[in-house]
């Protein structure tokens, strides 16, 4: 047996299965390394009963990585929900003169509540050291454009929600030690209860973020389903196609309808409708529930009918409203 | 229609579909009040494909309060684990001479670099206005007593990771302002990949970290798995049959190779043994994984083996060791 095997990382914590397997080699390991019961709470599901190993989490962030497009050099930290992530990037990276873009996700000004609102066609201007956005923005779903970007990089820090950016590389492609971008899993792929998003950033913030999450940043399920999910291509062909026809029908309902829309993103289109709060009512009335928004009193944000059934009653709804 | 209604939730979030109905009554509703896609990737899994809902969250809060005895008057906070818990209260709690009792868990080190590390034994010794420790401890299995408990409160805050604590109330069933309780999910229910803790703690201090956490602190399986495993007392009384029985054929097997037990908590043994590594290294060749521990050279912690097969493995391998 050789001297030189790297045992540090077993007195650091328990449960490295898959560390001591690469080390001692062996089969049908049995795990006394961990105070955790050996007899689970009885559920159905894999990837609970076990830690998720580091090994495992860095697959996952190399997978999403890939998926993102993101370049070498750039570091990728799974993070159990963007909205977490953002409030802990919010205290690594408070900036001096932060602002952040309104109409915008309220998450932004709860994680940066010291920043200065500023409107989309303000971007650049007021001196701002740190600016936050969303891009595709919500809820108008404007984009933020590569040159855009590069020109907001010259004069500061950007943190770039990418929440509703999928499947597109968008701005995770880029490489800038001055920009953040956030990934969300649970948008494009339906399955927002996982909890997973994902930061990336230049290695130093990287490591500050990592050290604010510790040991075991993502739940079991989150390590699993990521993984497989961000390397289905498959499936992310056949969940494009079905957006598409889910925003296709959207459009003809709202259409039908006489409604306007100002603004769209791939998950969501933006309604123009005088007194929207006495349309959302109609609709919740009717067990049909959408986004109302507090600065925008005559907006509504409407999300994808996921079958036939809901595409009809929504139409059959707006129709009433309109008689 | 009531013009009194409490509509501002709406305008807060999407996907509040549990208050829309309690609001508007209806049924069979069709929420399009999100940005997430209406096709989940295929999972077989509850609680993923929606976002934890914040009554939800309450009530598994409140579950687990009931379980763990806490009075009336404390918070109970869900988190993602209490490890990044424990980083995100030394944000809002540093304390001005913080102190940390070791042997310990490396985590509160992690959280907490900047306090003085002290043995149990000098507890409310040094002056330490704040004061980190494990109860039973980790690795060695001491208890903090309510009467001492209670004397290091009259000097200073006192963060107590009740991790192992479970089943039992243990100190979260303390009414004191200035200590916070820390609670894991995964240990005593064998699911850490869960990802589910809590932390009881007067409210102010819980309304910050709520606000650090955000909105949805923790995945949909946790809050749906959670508050059934915490109501299961049935369960939770087999649970602690079966943790015993395991308990007593490891302290037979261990007794019969001749290693004392130098501390205990219900899940786990720590071993005196000279040489410790030269254990680890002789059980890893076995494919027994068990816990050294870098500040103790002579001490290896031991989990419980989940079934008879484990435990022969063991018993076999020890008197291999002892030959």
């Amino acid at each position: 047996m050789s001297g030189a095997r790297n045992l540090a990382p077993f007195y650091v914590h328990g449960g490295r299965v898959a560390e001591a397997r690469a080390v001692f080699g062996g089969e049908n390991w049995i795990d006394l390394s961990t105070g955790i019961a050996p007899h689970a709470y009885p559920v159905g599901e894999t990837g609970l009963a076990r830690l998720p190993e580091s090994g495992a989490v860095a697959a996952l962030e190399a997978a999403a990585g890939r998926a993102f497009g993101v370049p070498a050099g750039r570091a990728v930290v799974a993070v159990p929900g963007t909205d977490l992530a953002m409030r802990l990037l919010a205290l690594l990276m408070p900036g001096e003169r932060p602002a952040v873009v309104v109409p915008g996700y309220g998450g932004h000004r709860a994680a940066w509540p010291a920043a200065v609102p500023i409107a989309w066609e303000a971007l650049g201007q007021g001196g701002h050291d740190l600016t936050i956005l969303a891009s595709p923005a919500n809820p108008d779903g404007r984009r933020l454009d590569p040159v855009s970007a590069r020109d907001l990089l010259a004069r500061g820090m950007l943190v770039v929600d990418e929440a509703y950016a999928d499947p597109a590389p968008g701005l995770a492609a880029m490489d800038d030690a001055r920009l953040v971008v956030l990934r969300s899993f649970g948008k494009f792929y339906g399955l927002p209860g996982v909890r997973l998003g994902f930061v990336i950033a230049a290695p130093a913030l990287a490591d500050a973020l990592r050290a604010l999450l510790g040991d075991w940043p993502v739940s079991g399920p989150a390590v699993t389903i990521g993984t497989q999910a961000y390397g289905d291509t498959a499936w992310q062909v056949e969940q494009v196609r079905r957006i598409g026809d889910a925003a296709v029908a959207l459009d003809a309902v709202l259409d039908a309808a006489g409604f306007a829309v100002s603004g769209r993103a791939g998950l969501f289109r933006l309604v123009a409708v005088p007194g929207a709060g006495r349309l959302f009512r109609h609709l919740a009335e009717r067990a049909i529930l959408v986004r109302p928004l507090a600065d925008q009193p005559d907006r509504l944000r409407i999300g994808l009918p996921g079958d036939a059934a809901a595409v009809w009653r929504l139409a059959d709804a707006l129709q009433e409203f309109k008689r």
